[in-house]
């Protein structure tokens, strides 16, 4: 599945774990066991699940791999196994929000109790290289859901009339406030290098490193903003077919959509658009947040552009100098102000179909399932956004989703 | 809606209706916010809902009477009404179990707060005679929410894997305790008074009283057990069309329908159900509990008999002395023994369509919706079952259901 | 299934059968193969499958009762075949249209050979009574798919952008012809016998006649008009959910349900409606037709009646004379203009379900799943309609359709 | 849209013109109205309707193009409009099986009309050169749909209980034939050029020509045959979820998919096959064929290979002879015995997503809508099939559908 650095320091990965473990639990602090249980649609989880279920990855693929090991509940293995068909059968995915029990005390004390196993484990020094390399990939595997928590949890809230706040973010930005001005940057053609080649942790999707041939192309040096996106809205750009995918339009007639996901639009206040912090207008001068791949390459074409392929985007992003921003922090939970950076703020849905790197291989036994079993009509996007952990992205990270999610915080960045 | 005793004794209501609020409390006691979120189906609602709900009728109802009240939370007008068109929009029943805010404690302190603004109208003898009967009603209306509540809290626990317990029931009888006998009861016929001609309350759909014909007819004494419903399986009726009417056949083969609801076979432990004490070994001499019309109709025509109509039953609950049993313990919430009772252990489905009786008539306003709108494509079901309030049933009593419904406490007693 | 007159009259069965297929060829002699071919939806079927099914009738209940008979293709039992589980598998109901293969010629062909093989039985007297009576039961069941045939010819037909005429129907009526003025008949109530007695043909689901009580009532002479209709919808019912069943609400919001069936408006023409002889204006004074029951018991509700039950619609057929009126005539296939007749024009809603009889039993074998098997949320029609051949209606008579149903001609007559 | 020869030669291109609009109508010659009237699915197109829709793309882009032309019937261009948004609306593809008139002799005299129009307007040399190429287009789709009328009709009938045979087909070959033994045919990587860049005509989605890099690459000289795929199924391949993608499995599991479309397994028969003539035994030396891209994928996972990427299918293509095979032949309309072809018998599953390439544009008006709009969620197949007409196909050919599509004449060839 993954790669360890073969001279593992063990109290560093030691500190990972529980940092990362910690953060988990910080991030729901604040949630009642009722915020914690339901999920909003299949492809949303609950909080408690997300919380359980990355408990798991360590008990199954850590703990499990000492024949020894006696599981904590049987059953936790068929309710918090997401979709390794090689482990067994599983919970219905669209059933994951009417498990009361285990409630949120008993998860709690399941991820303290595995917590504590794989922590003894790791300092006794008794996990071979193999178990070492899945703490890490678990740590990676929990940030991932610790995105995924929030984006589900934004999405399960915002469907409350009374559409409550979640975290108490400052006050929103100078709505006056301007992004800044798009430059154009160039990225040279010809045979270049893509995907992971370092010694330190890459999914399996990003490797192996290769071998692409591109064109030189400029890509934009930021994202593509709200102030925009209404003009996009304005042109009439939602009610134009020739300007969509065949697929993207019969997606926006069937959904009704008219503007980006959480956008909602009044006499009295104009745009407004739901975030962690409750209802609030739509602040021009941030990147656009909430729209499809379908909304994403109907705005490309609309602006006379096109987006970028992941291989472009990755020489770009390793053609200059790495600007992070509009990361992860659990007070804000919200993009910053459109600003030239290559990773944070919003998800870049990029040209490309999700599709195995050529060499690509999955890792012997469950956890070769983990990346490889999805690259099929899904669209690649590239960078991080405001729920991403600060030590989780990576140039030449791939996430992916299928062409109509809107839950997710993605956006776009243009080229030409 | 329904007729006030006139002389209503304000201090007998005022019992009446502490006594109905108390119990809802002590019904979910031992439920955590987690089991009081989500709901399993459409058709059935968080226990949270029910809470909130039938607290939300008399806000509604008896306190909005009241032109200078100020309803605690608008929200609540939207999320907690269940189906009055008359009030307004309504959040979505199938997204009912989505509604994390307002949760369990604050739901807690939202009937508080109604039930003591009701109690000192009641005390203050402000309330006028209407707004009295919207009291009577609203505690009937929260005896059948109980129900409810229990019903529906059954069948989202039998979805989890781990079969957990609600109540501690007392150990299961003998297997091999005996039914009561089979005896038939004769019922003689002609013309016939059917239907609510009391004092005392009843619900709209009850009334008027009225004449019907009917011809003689046997009723069987006491309801169908489980030891006659495993030979209707033996006998192989699940597989044979000419036993069932065409919807039923097309239902059974949908939803693989095989014994009752609740119901598996297991090698080892042969047939159990699901109670809300865990899943148990099916006690022979209990009544058949959780079928659904279809197969209540088919055992029937297997048997050589039929169902009785609705008028047929209340003639024979009214030619002879009132049996109860088998009503709400909420420390059992399971159907005794099979014995001749005229109202407990299981609702039982009836040959007759879920009709308007000649001259019923709606109460005006938003109430009138209680009962009337639904009468389409319903049976009725006469008696009352396991999880029914005491002091809920009536001889006269018309509950409905649609033809598939299987998570009801419902069985069935022959006719000939 | 069905009792045959004991003294039967071969000569006259013979004429009776030979009719009876001859108006079929006759209904369908101006259609093409492509016309005959297709199902516009589940519950309506292609004319070639009412062709071949009918004739199949005869092959499987008379033919096929003589165990030497050696089927014309065995692949026509498995296509052919509606709903008798008994019988064997069947073709998929909703991919009818997809069987190109027996072509119409062969269809007209086998129709031949079977009508061949019937009367030259009938005429060597190597019938028993029973499959005599099964000759006379194809009849009737022959003359309910004349009727089928080209309600769902017009449903198909109605979806062409082309919107055919099938037959040259004579002008319309005088836009400005009035109704039969709206007059009240009274029919006592007290203990009234119903369903077929007599000696002749009926169907299994019109006995045994039996008791009921009535009380007193008030029928009107003729049937909502279109005129009353128009009225109707522009006093806003189509948006007062307060008028509707709450299944009927639904369905109408659902389907966008604004006037009858086939209604259409437009700014130049007003209301128009498609009818066998193309799209024409709708005609005040003709009764309302292809409305469902929902419809049909929002405007009872809205105009301050009711629907009549069936057996008050019988006891009000029976009270007075029969006056028969706009049945089907090959040239026309449309109502007449509203005036007072028994049956005839449109089939009429009543406020009954569609139950069985007491002491109803069905006929030994697959012809016993003729009728009894449906009695579940369906609603008995009473009447006769513009596509019901002469011969065909009674008094007694008990069509059944789901409340949603809006392709059959169907109207409804006030009770009070 | 397409770039014409501008050196069109007018007689060359009325000859291929007419060659073009007389093979549809040798294809349909057997075929009565019944076969041309329903659709199978969605997805598929009644054969009628393929042959109107091909002369409206005639009509609506060369007739269209002078604004004096007046349409043969406004009606057609909403019931033959495949998914032009930019023309206007149209007839539901759904409902396509639903339109009785125009029957078969009005669309063939539509046909022959505007044929004559065309013809007359290339003789007269009235048409400028956009039209002229607009002629050329209209061939090559018409022979797209020569392709796919076959193959929607083959699925319809297959539907069939009798299991019709369409043409008569020679004897099937000696059932002990071998294929073409397996030789794997080595292809140099590097910087490499593919997509169109000749003279002649070529899809838009070819174009332009453009620079890839590849690895050195082995692909197989011939197909997997039937002989392999028996081995797959016999080793539990549609059993076991880690050979399949996650989609794949899914979709198998909803379908219940075990073999090939088309194929059966009976006791006595062994593994049958649904031909356009009839229903024959799986002949092991054929090419297997009506396989999704997931089975294609699975099973090269299987087998320890992979699938070609498309441009490592059209290196390999340019880099030997082109060997043509197993193209239409009206009378057989089925794969020859698997041999080294380059072009025939069945389209090969790629393992690449169907993405315009780098500098793709779409034509102006219409017609761009051709083939852009359709780059999400598709497939790319390369080669041609034994319907695919002989003067249709080209290595640069980029054919294409979504993953679960099994209809198709599709196979696949190994890569490693």
């Amino acid at each position: 599945m993954t790669t360890v650095s073969t001279r593992q320091d063990t109290t560093a990965l030691l500190d990972r774990f529980r940092d990362v473990r910690a953060r988990t639990d910080r991030l729901v602090r604040d949630l009642t066991p009722e915020d914690q249980t339901p999920q909003s649609m299949t492809t949303a989880s609950p909080v408690k699940w997300h919380r359980a279920h990355t408990t798991w990855f360590f008990e199954e693929f850590v703990l499990g791999a000492d024949p020894g090991y006696r599981p904590r509940d049987p059953a936790f293995r068929y309710l918090f196994n997401s979709y390794y068909e090689t482990v067994g059968e599983r919970h219905p995915r669209a059933a994951r929000g009417q498990v009361t029990r285990p409630g949120v005390a008993e998860v709690a004390a399941y991820r303290a109790d595995v917590e504590q196993q794989v922590a003894d484990r790791v300092c006794a020094g008794t996990l071979d290289e193999s178990s070492l390399a899945l703490v890490e990939l678990g740590c990676h595997h929990e940030e991932q859901h610790q995105e995924l928590l929030l984006t589900d949890f934004k999405h399960l809230l915002s469907g409350n009339v009374i559409q409550p706040a979640h975290v108490d973010r400052a006050a929103d930005p100078d709505p006056t406030a301007e992004p800044a001005p798009l430059r154009w940057m160039h990225v040279p053609g010809g045979v270049t290098r893509v995907g992971d080649a370092g010694e330190g942790f890459a999914f399996d999707n990003e490797r192996p490193r290769h071998r692409v041939w591109l064109e030189d192309v400029e890509l934009a040096g930021r994202q593509v903003t709200n102030a925009e996106w209404t003009e996009f809205i304005a042109d009439g750009a939602y009610e134009q077919p020739d300007l969509w995918l065949s697929d993207g339009w019969a997606t926006l007639q069937s959904q009704g959509w008219r503007a980006p996901g959480y956008w909602r639009h009044d006499e009295d206040e104009g745009w407004t658009t739901f975030t962690l912090s409750g209802r609030r207008p739509v602040v021009a001068a941030e990147p656009v947040c909430h729209i499809s791949f379908f909304e994403a390459d109907a705005f490309a074409r609309w602006a006379g552009y096109r987006l970028p392929t992941e291989h472009e985007w990755e020489a770009w992003a390793a053609s200059g100098q790495e600007v992070r921003g509009g990361l992860l922090d659990p007070e804000r939970c919200h993009p910053d102000l459109a600003r030239e950076v290559t990773l944070g703020n919003v998800w870049e849905w990029t040209a490309s179909a999700y599709l195995p790197y050529p060499g690509f291989v999955t890792a012997p036994g469950a956890v070769g399932e983990y990346n490889g079993k999805f690259m099929n009509d899904q669209h690649v996007l590239r960078g991080a956004s405001a729920v991403t952990p600060p030590e989780h992205p990576r140039i030449t990270y791939r996430n992916f989703f299928p062409a109509d999610s809107r839950w997710v915080f993605a956006g776009l960045r243009l080229a030409r």
